[in-house]
C-alpha cells in the first residue's frame, strides 16, 4: 500500500489558519507525525482562495520538503497553481488531480505528462456526483484515453474510483467498492487510491468504519490510499489486511512492522 | 452477528485453574465482562480429563447460569458430558460442536436434535485438517446430510469452515473466507460462524490480524463468530464492517451502538 498523507490541507479550519499565519511549526509537525506513521507521499492542498492559492502552496511545499524526506502530492483544482508549485519541488512529485471537471484536463494534464510522476485519476465530470459503478467507470474510461494519448503509462495512474460518504447512502460503501474492483480488472497495471476517510464523513465514532472500509478496499484491489497513516490502528490494521489475505509471504512485512514498534498503536 | 464468548475455555490455563479449584469469583468476571461487551451466548468448555469433564462442565454451566442471562454454548467433543451439562442448564443450549471426528456424531447428533437449539456443524473429519475449500466442503455436505436425517433445519446449524492460523500457511485465511462464500452460497438458510482468533495464532499483535479477518470474514457471508467480544476495538469494527457494507440501514444500529457507548473500546 502507498500511503498519502492528507494531513497538510488548507480546507481544514486548522490548517488553513497556519497557512495564512505562515505557521510552519504546525505544518512541520504535521508532515513529521504523518512519515513516522508510514506515509509514502505528503499531499499539500493550500485550500486557500485563487488569488493567493499558488503562492500559498509553494510555501507549503518548500516548508514540508525542508522538514521531510518523502516526496509531495501536489493538490489543487487549478492547473496554474500545480505548475508554479512544481517548479520549486525538490522531488518528482504526484499530482493531485485529473478529473472531467471543467478545465482540469485541459490545464492539469500537459503538467502531468510533462512532470513525469504519478497523476491521480478522480471519476468526476461535470454532471455531479456519478452515482454507479456503470457511471464511474465510463467517466474513468474517457480520462484513461485522454492520459494514454497524452503519453502518460498507465503504470503512473491512482484512479480514484470516489469514496462517498455511507451518510449520504447506504450503498456508498458497495459501489466504491465494486468501482474499485473493476477498475483494477480493466486496468490491471495502474493503482488505485482514494480518500478513505470520506467514508465516515458525517458519522460518529469514524475511525472505525474507516478502518472496516480500508481492509474490504484492501481485498477489492486497491493498493494506495489517500489518508491519515497516524490514526490509531489503521497501520496496523492495514498490514493485517494483506497478512491475512496471503498477500505477504510468510508474513514477513507483518512481522517487520511489529519488531519495528508500528503495529503499537 | 451472533457472538458466541470464547474466554470460559479450560484449554487456556488460567481458566483451567479456575476451574479446577471452583474459583467461580474468576469465571463470573469472564462471563460478565464478555456479556457486557456484547455476547450473545456464552461458550462453556472444562477443558479437563475426560474421568471429571462432566462434573466440571456442570459447574461451570451452574456458576455462569447464576450469574448472567445469556444462554450457553456447551463445549466438549465428548457427547456424554454434553448430556449431562444439558440437564442442569436453563435455557436453551446451543450445541458445540458436530463433526465428522471418530464418534462425535453418533453421541451428539441424537442430543442436538434432542434439544431443538442451535448447533455448531465443523468442518472436520477423521482425516485430519482439510486443506482444500473443496475438502471442506465435502465434509460439510456429508454432516448437514447427517443433521437434515436427524430432523435439525438448516436454519439451527452454525457451519464453520474452520479457521486456521496464517502461521501454518499463507493461504490459510484466504481458504476460511472461500469456504465462507461457498457455504453461505450452498446453504442460504445455515449459519456461519468459526473461531475468530485462531487466524493469529502464534503471530504477533494478534488483535489486528483478528480485525482484519473479521471484517473480510463478516463480507464473505459469515453471521456469528466465537470470539472475545472485550478485546479492543472488535465489537465497534464489526458494527463498522456491516455498515461500510450496506448492511445496517441508514446506520441505525452503528449510530445506536455509539449512544450507548459500545464504540468507544
Amino acid at each position: 500500500m502507498l500511503i498519502i498523507g492528507e494531513k497538510i490541507n488548507g480546507t481544514r479550519r486548522r490548517v488553513g489558519r497556519a497557512v495564512r499565519e505562515r505557521d510552519a511549526e504546525h505544518i512541520v509537525a504535521l508532515a513529521r507525525e504523518q512519515v513516522d506513521a508510514g506515509a509514502d507521499y505528503l499531499d499539500v492542498n493550500a485550500g486557500t482562495s485563487s488569488d493567493t492559492e499558488a503562492e500559498d502552496l509553494i510555501w507549503l511545499v518548500e516548508t514540508v520538503q525542508d522538514a521531510v524526506e518523502v516526496p509531495l502530492c501536489l493538490d489543487s483544482p487549478n492547473g496554474a497553481t500545480l505548475g508554479a508549485a512544481a517548479r520549486v519541488v525538490e522531488r518528482r512529485p504526484m499530482i493531485n488531480s485529473i478529473s472531467g471537471e471543467p478545465g482540469r484536463l485541459e490545464t492539469v494534464l500537459p503538467l502531468a505528462a510533462e512532470l513525469g510522476g504519478p497523476v491521480i485519476v478522480v471519476a468526476l465530470d461535470d454532471e455531479g456526483i456519478p452515482r454507479t459503478v456503470e457511471d464511474r467507470m465510463r467517466i474513468i474510461a474517457g480520462l484513461v484515453a485522454e492520459t494514454r494519448a497524452a503519453g502518460i503509462a498507465d503504470e503512473r495512474l491512482y484512479i480514484d474510483p470516489l469514496i462517498m460518504a455511507i451518510s449520504t447512502g447506504d450503498d456508498a460503501g458497495v459501489t466504491a467498492l465494486r468501482t474499485i474492483a473493476e477498475v483494477r480488472a480493466t486496468y490491471p497495471d495502474a493503482h488505485v487510491t482514494g480518500g478513505l476517510s470520506n467514508i465516515s464523513f458525517g458519522a460518529p465514532a469514524r475511525r472505525f468504519l474507516n478502518q472496516a472500509f480500508m481492509v474490504l478496499a484492501i481485498e477489492a484491489g486497491m493498493d494506495s490510499a489517500i489518508m491519515d497513516p497516524s490514526a490509531p490502528g489503521i497501520y496496523p490494521l492495514m498490514m493485517a489486511a494483506e497478512a491475512v489475505l496471503g498477500r505477504d509471504r510468510f508474513c514477513n512485512r507483518y512481522n517487520r512492522a511489529y519488531r519495528a514498534g508500528r503495529l503499537d498503536r
